[in-house]
């Protein structure tokens, strides 16, 4: 991406239009890292090196078994640096998603089977499907699960969380970062509040999307349990991490080898497993990434608002790797496409509820035709300035077009 | 491996020694293919450029979303054509663990939600941990779950299928091959055994271990449900699928996204999927493999046999690719362990219950003894006649040495 902005650079002072080459060369820009990002030249060489040197049985009882074992309790050892916590308390598993469900139906077969008698459990109604879909199943067999709903800027007050909170609770779950809006959730003060209320409520933080791009520090949010994801931060997709404090007793969802301390069985995927390792270093360069990408952010921000009609849908505490717009009166699905077709890729909310209405935006109260014309913006410390400005240059020539194009349909 | 054929005919034609250069190449002769496979080059090739090209998330709503999406379905069809079935009964899984865990508590958590009152369960003793443990789980809620015993020949038989077949009894789950002896499960009849006394009794068959070895067909299984994963025939750790037949339904086990029509949510893992398709072209020279290997087999099985000590712990269906022999007196580890130093792998039992007796072989009704020194060898259809003349080598040492420091101890 360096490399395409020298070159850019050079085309501009060339007068030569850099949007016109970046069509000749169907060169792709990417703006939906929240959906999955490119993986890193050094997780991509990992796994290739794993898959050709690397590939035995983590469980093998020979060599090749025992490297394999090595090469896993490593990097589990250099996440568990990065989280701030012992590496018996990580977890590998396949995704965000299993260690979202793990936490939550583990904490709470783990209650029923102790016969502890609290059902009820806290999140947002903001959470990711991977959090509310296993608390709805929950709810359908008895928990009683608190939804709470975000203000009109995303965010959920103290207040909301000490009101629910009480002795019949087990469980909050929350997110670092919301996917669609970029809200940052204070999830570090919500220990706090249980403490002062319910001291043994445990506290899930499914923190997907901010891993690696805001510090996740176990110890700072003082959490119980913490989902982590490799392909949101240009790791391979397949493979994620439940940290999970000692002393937490957790049911598994699957049974089989004794794998992972019997909580997540199945052969190792040692190849993910070392790709997952190579991200483990952007740790050092959160905070520059963070002002680098706060930086084209700003810019973003500030261009965009110049297009005529098209709104931010701003939070309170915003994440400057994703941001959310409308552009009332146009469906997000055509502006998409729209772009799609010029090889900009965006989102409308989040990919894994493609098709349906945004229940982020739903929840935080938007006007409907704010939600049906969404579009989610997701940055990399990769994306460029000159990649921005040729996306907005294709958002105004879309909005104008399109809104003329309803305009004479009519 | 065919270089290192023509390599060794090279040496021997020279009368150098293969032993001593393959020792000081560390060269390794890898008989641990039960336990997880090489990947193929294609393979490797295959997940690389998929890394480098195609990681776009396939629930995306753009270009690069949708071609994944596109390349995700073309390995579906493919898979669905060598198995027999219709693309939209796969559902890709994280391996054969997670896909025997979906189909057994997935069908028994139908069946209680649904109310049928059915509530037996009829396996065998020999199945990997993957479907004993959630049997056993179920049985701890209430399930009744016959565990059939083998013959000391490894074969279960039809009567005894018979025998325990009834009106209350929800499903079948049976390997297609053994892992730890190799005997061939005549899956293809049990259908028939339960359409004489209880029609509506499903079947789920256990491939893992066949899969691309032998013909895998559910049309001549005649089977509901269908455990496939990728590792053990040469495909990428991490990546499995489960066939569903039309009209049966599941319960999923991870709840969140759509994805894999709602039965496996998460980030569909392309490069996996893409990798995995690689394989599976290799169903066309199923039987050429099979004969190559039975070959080999043929030749180990004889040439083994002049080792004094050692003991085969025969089948009566034989697969090739994996065989079992005891050194009674001597630990399985303590051979493991002098093979593995002199870079040959093999294995005690499977890889995924280390460190414990073999259920299989203890099921069996073997002599402890036997069942002490057991080995496991699994070839590939890249075993080399040179490999299995250099294991029996060293194995011919280790049994002598072995047994002549444990007379100088005593």
């Amino acid at each position: 991406m360096v490399f395409f902005d020298v070159f850019f650079r050079t085309c501009v002072s060339h007068k030569v239009s850099a949007r016109a080459i970046l069509i000749f060369m169907k060169y792709d820009i990417y703006l939906d890292n929240a959906a999955t990002t490119e993986p890193s030249i050094e997780v991509i060489k990992k796994i290739t090196d794993s898959l050709k040197k690397n590939w035995g049985n983590a469980s093998s009882l020979h060599k090749k078994g025992f490297k394999a074992f090595k090469y896993i309790e490593q990097v589990r050892e250099k996440l568990a640096n990065v989280v701030g916590s012992d590496a018996d308390e990580i977890l590998f598993t396949s995704g965000g998603t299993e260690a979202n469900n793990l936490a939550i139906f583990g904490v709470a077969k783990t209650n029923k089977i102790k016969k502890r008698g609290k059902n009820k459990i806290i999140t947002t109604m903001v959470e990711h499907a991977s959090v509310l879909e296993p608390c709805r199943k929950l709810q359908e067999s008895g928990f009683e699960v608190i939804y709470l709903k975000p203000t009109k800027q995303g965010t959920i007050t103290d207040k909301q969380i000490i009101d629910v909170l009480d002795e019949n609770t087990l469980l909050v779950s929350m997110m670092s970062v919301n996917n669609e809006t970029g809200q940052i959730f204070s999830v570090e003060k919500i220990k706090n509040l249980i403490n002062r209320k319910s001291p043994d409520v445990l506290l899930h933080v499914d923190a997907a999307q901010s891993f690696l791009k805001i510090p996740i520090n176990v110890n700072e949010f003082k959490c119980d349990l913490l989902t982590i994801t490799a392909h949101k931060a240009h790791g391979p997709q397949g493979i994620g991490a439940l940290f999970v404090r000692k002393g937490i007793k957790l049911c598994p969802l699957l049974f089989g080898g004794e794998q992972e301390k019997k909580l997540r069985p199945g052969t190792k995927n040692i190849a993910l497993i070392l790709g997952f390792g190579e991200i483990l270093l952007n740790n050092k360069v959160i905070k520059e990434n963070f002002k680098r990408v706060k930086k084209i952010n700003d810019f973003f921000k500030e261009k965009i608002l110049q297009i005529d009609g098209v709104i931010l849908n701003e939070v309170e505490n915003p994440f400057p790797y994703i941001l959310n717009f409308s552009v009332p009166g146009l469906k997000s699905e055509i502006i998409l496409n729209f772009l799609s077709e010029r090889n900009i890729f965006v989102s409308s909310a989040a990919a894994c509820s493609k098709n349906k209405r945004s229940h982020v935006l739903t929840a935080m109260g938007l006007p409907n035709e704010y939600i049906d014309s969404a579009i989610r913006i997701s940055f990399s410390n990769q994306t460029t300035f000159e990649e921005i400005k040729e996306f907005l240059y294709e958002l105004e020539i879309a909005v104008k077009n399109l809104k003329d194009l309803k305009t004479a349909v009519k």
